[in-house]
């Protein structure tokens, strides 16, 4: 199986890290592949960066998502998940929605941990965005400055696995999601360091993707993500207005 | 005070429309200019088209928000208002949100009529969004054919009644909330022919506005709504990317 | 427009201060009339109070509302607002209402700051029973003595001004809604000294007054908040007797 | 135990059918009395007619609650509940409250059958205050005209099974609330034409007032439902302005 | 009247007390009668033991609950109470479930408070179960040993207290539910010390009891609770397979 | 890895058809084996059936689960699967659960669709102890006769075609899980037939506990799922016992 690795922030660094993260969590025969977005931020961490992130994404998908079996929304906070979802024919999962349903299975309450206070309304607005309020235990962000979004994971290492300490005793979080795409892989180094369990999000989404395609769901062609009727446009990049023209 | 009427849709004729009713009901001294998407659809009806529209309705409030004292983002769904408020240093307000907070005041269900199924995901999703759904009645949606965006309003308006009737009747709603750009203007039309008050989201967008405005907000420096920090930015528009470099 | 500002404690120097601040932020061609309640309480800050207080409310609109446009219940918590409505054939404003529903655009949650702890279970019921909690941060209480109800503004406000910063810190507050008549213009004085946007209460209702009529809405002839049929009655205030008996 | 029944209603022939049925389901020893209000209207059914109601409510508990070991406000929908159980030191219990509470015990959701339209908004309000909306099926209304108060109950016997059938086919309510002093007694006459249990909402009041005496339950000092503290007034009725100077 | 107090623990002596607290509250004329759980654990205090236990209660009321006119299940967290009125004709109270609900008409907010945090998730469990997180402030364990599950009302009274106080100063709860059959008879005893009201589990739940056994409801023959089509079995209980096969 | 399928219904024919549509989802290298209920009843379909067959789930999992990587609890409604978790340091999958979080990714509301009405209110229940009500559709039932449990799937698939479509129309939904244990394997078999996705339960239950092995998580040494503390027991099964007796 293929599956695209879309990554709506810039950094090909995060994505080389997505990728090795993502691949040695994958069923034997699931390829990961990653793309990159050609314009935007280094990394999402607002509003303002995530509805620019979701349309470029959109126009990547519509240039590269044909011959893959699913595709993954590499950011925490899904930009553009919905609309993705009505693009593409193939199941697409999110990475905070993956990380999210994930710890489900795993807790009664889970606590998102990040690295920058600059995505908690953000991370708060996916959770409810998900009608997940009711398990979640809230959003705890490090609020110190790091040098580099590669150097972040090992620079905030000790102050995430406090926070996610505080997220247990103070919020009664029972299992730690850490979001943000440049923490791929940071669950496993702190397992022993966090009394309950931690969900790395790109493993989350990895496993997701395959368990969608293993379901292999009918595109709805009714209701909520159905694929909209096709309309012009002026302006926009050629695949993705050719798709929109289709519908 | 001058209000920046922003449609993401690339409709003129829909702007106009905005403008006329709009006028009408704004303040002695308020003022009303247009910016119609130079990009996008004719009009927005996914979220596909959503995430496109609000990512550009942010390059034309980078361009054009100087000079004016408020915002409203024009299209029901409130695509990119958000990432407009984190933007921007004035009010800004959606059309659905201010229909829909309008609303609260004159019942306790409302219900949002509109004329074509393909609004009902997003519309659900922009209730649910503005954590609304105690007091929502749902959505109820046209499911015929209609020549064109600017006739729609008058082929659809008894079939819009019929259908409010129904929302009142069959899913308790007590007030009615007209949604979509362009049925601007017709609750005034149907005000005798629908027994409970009708909210024209025109005439609450800029109603809206003009309260925002008297209560002369701070633009927040902490929490949710403050502007990001400043940020690099590849391939964006040169006046969003300035304004993303500044935070 | 005419707007009667209808206060259901017996403080005229209240009312005067409801009149001051809200004619400062009507639109050109707004009139304000005040009418404080002939019996009852200086301030209200408890249910019984409320349920007395709204009761004398429903007396004096009978007797006063005629031609006006519409009225503002012009006590946070609003007692008797929804029978208000049901009673008037124009538009009525919650004083908490409007504060709380233009809260709901300047950020995502509010928080009530108010001078007494007497005010906390009146006011939490109010924000559930417009159903709201999903949208705010709670309420945050002065806890110590003033001198009385026309100088608990000034003597309150570098209290106020730490709780508001308490419900932002501690509570995830990101918009403050300033309440209790006698706070009425503090918001403006506050502006510098809070991180987040302020809502004053009085100027809210007033644009939210104005905004309704600008919507000119029905009243309605089915479902909630239409006018109950004609009933006897005994004992009751001439002019409230008679509006029953006409139903 | 001695329990007073105060009806906020001025029907004294609806005092004489709750205490009947209510004398009939007390406990050896439970002595039930009736305070019919003196003024108002004959029944409650709107939110104008439920704020005067509870107002005068409690006019009459500041005259006769004295030497009373609780208190049943007996009008469905429990007009001053919250006001009444800050003015005394002795249980209060709501005469739907009562009802919902007791039919959680029965079922999963509880669908309250009246026997008229107008009480729907009202009702609805209730259960929301209640925030009982998670284990409500709605209300359900008879629509017909009706000779009396007193008749009523017999007249609409066979009518409001009928809706208590919807409720459970359609609304999937699984227990059964008959609202409405005027229908005391009816439960057990339809006892075998429901297929689930029909609660009667006085027989639930005294029951849930027994209860509430044998934990002899503590006047708060704190948070919600304690004293307020003293108060001047003007104009109310001596006994209530007596109570509310002491606090 | 005839009640069966099952208690699905092990602990003779805490049958005894709950019987001795129980018929203590009882009305004249209602007797009550004890079965403790032949099998199982001495005090239930997780969900395996849970799971357990109401599989084991479930014996119990088969063999033994004829001839009673209700059945109290006597754990808080109430496990098997669903179970159990499928299995019966008559009404069963569940003790976390009558505490929880004779709370709802003492306050606003009910905590519970316990003697050991291994009570905590289950407790929690139950309240989301019930659907009465609206009206929870939560649940305040006390984190310390103690001696024997008999004497730990004694040994745990003044730290009992003070999480009472902590729940009402810091979770806003005003009323307190004390949780754990081993607290049966505390609520009294510390009725002095807590300015709210407390809940004893068991005297709610004796009346409550009462209160469903006035009511006499019918035994639903459609929807939740009706009674299970005859179903084989295997390895069960006889009486219990009896009663399975029987339907 | 190996996952142990723990089918608390009696039936081995159910656990041999859960087999095999989980093996042919299953990764390469994932191992499944079964493990019937040695007691109980041939399918659970009533709270009292559920609350047996967790009991005997426990014993099952005591005496077996030694060796493998994961666990299904294999019955729709998901008996036992709280107590599972503490039981365990593997990671544990409910069938519904599975089902459920899966349907997440796939819509915004799931509709449960199963073959019989006996099933609903413990359907019901297992969507809201999952938090899941908000993005939830309800359930639809068979209301007709089936021969046997093994020919069920055969005998209802159009009538079940038919409620998806019901579900789909009249109640929002977008995906379709398809409830209970004989049903597994239908989805593909009707993925032609129904407009949207269909979520077949083992497949989505295989998948999840690859997920849950991937990820490797702690098991909790605080909070909730943590293994409670060693407690004596008396006339359990010796394993279980044993496992209780160690903690």
């Amino acid at each position: 199986m293929r599956i695209l690795v879309a990554n709506p922030n810039t950094s090909e660094s995060v994505t080389e890290r997505l990728l090795a993260v993502g691949r040695a969590a994958a069923a034997p025969g699931t390829e990961l592949v990653g793309a990159t977005a050609p314009r935007g931020v280094p990394y999402i961490s607002s509003r303002i960066e995530a509805q620019i992130g979701g349309a470029v994404l959109l126009e990547t998908l519509a240039e590269r998502a044909a011959g893959f079996d699913a595709v993954i929304v590499a950011a925490f906070g899904d930009p553009g998940l919905g609309a993705a979802r009505e693009l593409l024919d193939i199941p697409v999962v999110g990475y905070a929605e993956a990380a999210m349903v994930t710890a489900l299975m795993l807790g009664r309450r889970f606590a998102v941990v990040t690295f920058t206070t600059a995505m908690e309304p953000w991370y708060r607005e996916c959770i409810e965005a998900n009608g997940l309020q009711g398990r979640s235990a809230g959003v705890r962000c490090a609020d110190r400055a790091f040098t580099s979004i590669d150097s972040v994971q090992a620079e905030m290492e000790d102050h995430l696995v406090a926070l996610a300490g505080r997220a247990i005793v103070e919020d009664g979080a029972d299992v730690i999601v850490l979001g943000g795409a440049p923490l791929a892989g940071l669950a496993a180094r702190v397992r022993g360091r966090v009394p309950v369990p931690c969900v790395d999000a790109m493993v989350a989404a990895v496993k997701q993707a395959e368990a969608l395609v293993a379901l292999d769901p009918a595109k709805p062609t009714v209701g909520n993500y159905r694929r909209p009727a096709g309309k012009p446009s002026t302006g926009l990049a050629p695949a993705l207005a050719r798709r929109l023209a289709e519908g």
